[in-house]
C-alpha cells in the first residue's frame, strides 16, 4: 500500500457519505487503485450496514455513520441523521464526497463548505433546492463545490483555468433515457420497469427514474447555472443517446470544447478528488473514437417529456421554486418505486406543487425546507385525493 | 474604428508574411472586426501585387514587401527574398501570422523567434524542416509559436493550462480529403483536378494536393510532435469526414477534450493571435451539434495513402529526414501542379529522396538548406531519368 514518495507527501482525506450506493461503490473503486494519494477517513451510509461493515473492514475509517438508526447499532458507529454532517465536518478530512440521494445531502453540503472543505458534490439536489446558500457557504466557508455529476465535470474540465465570463454557451448532453424513441401513446403505458431499463448508465433507482422523465436533466441544468454562473437562457440541452460526449462548452469567440469518456462515473469521480490535477489511471475504460462512431446528437422532444421544461422553469423563477420541484419529484418518485402512482402522474404532480408554491420565499434554510416539506405533503394530499 | 477603450489599451501590432494567400486574406476579413485590438504594421506577399496594393491602401501598413522581384516595384515596397525577415523582425511588429507556403517560411520563423516576437504559425514546413533549430530559436529569443492549423490550434485549446506531460495521446482528425473513398483503382487514375476538389476545406492548391495524398497529416504529426512535446508513439490519425471535430487530446486519467467548429480557419487565425485569451466574436459561423450530427469516424487507409507513413517515419529517423520528406514532396507537388508528373508519382519520388538523403545531419540551418535542397534535385533528377 502506498508508494516510497507516499510517506512524505502527506495523503488527501476522503469522507463518503452514501458510501454503500452506485456512487459510493464506485468511488471505493477508484479509491483502492490510489491508496498512495487518498485515505478514506469517514463513511456513512443510509441502511446498508452488511455491505458498509464490509467496507470498514477494508478502508478501516476513523468514522463510520449510519442513517437508519432502526438498524442494530455496531459497536463504535455513529447512527442517525446527525452523521452526514458530523462526517462532514471532522477536523480528518479534506474531501467529502457527497453521494447521498436527494434533499437530504442539503445539510452535510452546506456543513462541510462552511467548514472549509472540498465538497465532490454528486447529491445535486444541495444545489438544486438552496444553490444561493450553498454559494455562500463556500464563500464564507472557503470550501469549494467540484461536481461529479459527469456533464458538469465535463464543462468544469473543458472550461480549463478560463472565467466563466467567457462562456457564450453550454450545451449538457442527455442520454434521452430508455424512452427516448416511445411514442406519446407508448410513454402512456410506460412501467416502472421500463424506466429502470437504462440504456447507457448504471445508476440509483431514484436517478434512473430521474433520467427517464428527463427531471435529472433539468435538475442538472439548475446545477450548472449555480456551477457555472450561466444564466439559463445560455443552457442548452441536447440528446445524444450514446452518453460518450459528456457536455459541449461555447466560448465566446465560438470555439466549442467537449469533453468525451465512455459512460463510466470513474473518471467525473477521481477528477473531483484531483482537480485541477489529473492523477495517471489506465485501468479507466478508454474511448476510441473509431469504435465509438457515429456520435449523434438530436433535439429533446420537450412536449413528450414535461418534467425538463417544469424544471427549468422553476429554476428561472428561482427562491423556493427548485425546492418544491425537486421535493415534489423526489416523494412522486418514491410513490413510484412503491407502485402507488404511475410514471405519468409525476409531472402533473409537480405542477401543481409549483402552482400552489412556486413562489413562496426561499432565502434561508428554513424557507427551503418548510417548501420541500410542503411539497411533499402536497403529493402526498394529491394521492390520497385521487384514491378517495 | 474603435472603442472608447481602445485609447487606453495599445494596439497589438500584427505583420503578416503570406497576405495574399487563403490564409492571410482569411486573417485580414478577421482583423477587419478587431481593429480596436489589433493594427496590421507589415503585409508581405509572394507575387500578387494588385491584391497586395488594395490591402495596403485598407490596412496601411508601415512596411510593404513583395518577394518576387520581377514584378514592377511600387514606391516604398521592400522586394525579393529579404522582405520576409525584414519584415518578421521589425520593432513595431508584436505577432508574425507566418502564411508563407513552404520551405520559403524557414528564416522568417527562425528570425521572429530569435527577436522574441509571437509567430502565429501557418507555414507548418517551418517546424517539419528544422524543429529543433525552430525551438532553440524560440528559447534564445525569448519568442513564442502558436500554431495556426486548426488540428494544432485545437490541441492548445484543449490543452489549456496544462502540461505536456499530462497528455497520454494525441488524435489529429482528418478529412480523408476528396479521395477517401476510392478503390486503389480509382486512385491510380486520379487527376490534379480531382486532388483540388477538397470536400471541406477551401485552402491553397499546395496544401489541397496534400490533403489528397495525406502528406499533409503526416507534415502535422510531425508539427505536433515539435509543438507539445510528444513522441510520435502517441500521435495518432483518425478519419473525420465532416471536419468538425478538429483533434482530441486523450489525457492521463483517461479523459478526452475536443475541440469543435465548423471548417473555417476564422476561428483558429483569431486565436493564434489571442491565446490565451478569448476574445468575443459572433461572426464566426457557430457550431451546433444537431445541424452536424452525426459525427463519424474511421481508420486511415494507409496502404492506400503511402505519403502519411512515409511522412512519420521521416519524423521518427529525425536528423535532415523530416526536411527531405517536404522539400521532395513540395517539389513533386509543384511538378504535379505544372502537369509534369501524375499523382501517383509523388510517393515513389519522395520515398526515393528519403532513402537516399534520409540520414543525412539536420543539426544546423545550412545541413537543413543542403538537404532541402538535394531533395528537390533528386525529384527533378528522377523527372529527367523517366523522360530519357
Amino acid at each position: 500500500m502506498g508508494t516510497a514518495m507516499s510517506a512524505f507527501a502527506p495523503r488527501t482525506r476522503v469522507a463518503i457519505l452514501g458510501s454503500t450506493g452506485s456512487i459510493g461503490t464506485t468511488a471505493l473503486k477508484v479509491l483502492r487503485r490510489h491508496r498512495d494519494r487518498f485515505s478514506v477517513t469517514a463513511l456513512t451510509a443510509f441502511t446498508n450496514d452488511d455491505l458498509l461493515g464490509q467496507q470498514v473492514a477494508e478502508f478501516r475509517p476513523a468514522f463510520v455513520g449510519l442513517v437508519d438508526d432502526r438498524t442494530e447499532r455496531r459497536s463504535g458507529w455513529h447512527c442517525g441523521d446527525g452523521c452526514l454532517v458530523e462526517a462532514a465536518t471532522r477536523d480528518d478530512v479534506d474531501i467529502v464526497l457527497n453521494a447521498v440521494v436527494g434533499a437530504a445531502g442539503l445539510d452535510a453540503t452546506l456543513a462541510a463548505l462552511e467548514h472549509g472543505k472540498r465538497v465532490a458534490l454528486a447529491n445535486k439536489e444541495s444545489l438544486v433546492m438552496a444553490g444561493e446558500l450553498v454559494l455562500a457557504a463556500a464563500k464564507t466557508g472557503g470550501g469549494e463545490i467540484v461536481p461529479v455529476d459527469s456533464e458538469h465535470s465535463a464543462i468544469l474540465q473543458c472550461l480549463g483555468n478560463r472565467t466563466p465570463s467567457e462562456i457564450r454557451r453550454l450545451v449538457i448532453t442527455a442520454s434521452g433515457g430508455p424512452f427516448r424513441q416511445w411514442s406519446p401513446e407508448q410513454l402512456g403505458n410506460a412501467t416502472v420497469d421500463d424506466a429502470l431499463h437504462h440504456p447507457t448508465w448504471q445508476m440509483g433507482r431514484k436517478i434512473t427514474i430521474d433520467s427517464a422523465t428527463l427531471a435529472n436533466k433539468a435538475l442538472e441544468v439548475i446545477e450548472a447555472h449555480y456551477l457555472f454562473g450561466v444564466p439559463y437562457e445560455r443552457i442548452d440541452v441536447v440528446v445524444h443517446p450514446q452518453s460518450l460526449v459528456h457536455s459541449f462548452v461555447e466560448f465566446a469567440d465560438g470555439s466549442v470544447l467537449a469533453q468525451l469518456g465512455v459512460p463510466s462515473m470513474e473518471l467525473p469521480i477521481l477528477y473531483a478528488l484531483t482537480h485541477p490535477e489529473r492523477l495517471p489511471d489506465t485501468e479507466i475504460p478508454r474511448f476510441d473514437p473509431l469504435a465509438m462512431s457515429p456520435l449523434c446528437f438530436e433535439p429533446v422532444r420537450s412536449a413528450d417529456f414535461p418534467m425538463l421544461d417544469l424544471g427549468v422553469r422553476a429554476g428561472m423563477r428561482g427562491g423556493a421554486a427548485p425546492a418544491v420541484y425537486n421535493a415534489a419529484n423526489e416523494r412522486a418518485v418514491a410513490l413510484v418505486l412503491e407502485g402507488r402512482i404511475g410514471l405519468g402522474d409525476i409531472a402533473p404532480a409537480v405542477g401543481q406543487a409549483l402552482a400552489r408554491l412556486g413562489s413562496v420565499p426561499g432565502a434561508t434554510r428554513s424557507d427551503i425546507l418548510n417548501a420541500d416539506a410542503a411539497a411533499r405533503r402536497l403529493v402526498e394530499d394529491r394521492l390520497e385525493c385521487s384514491r378517495s
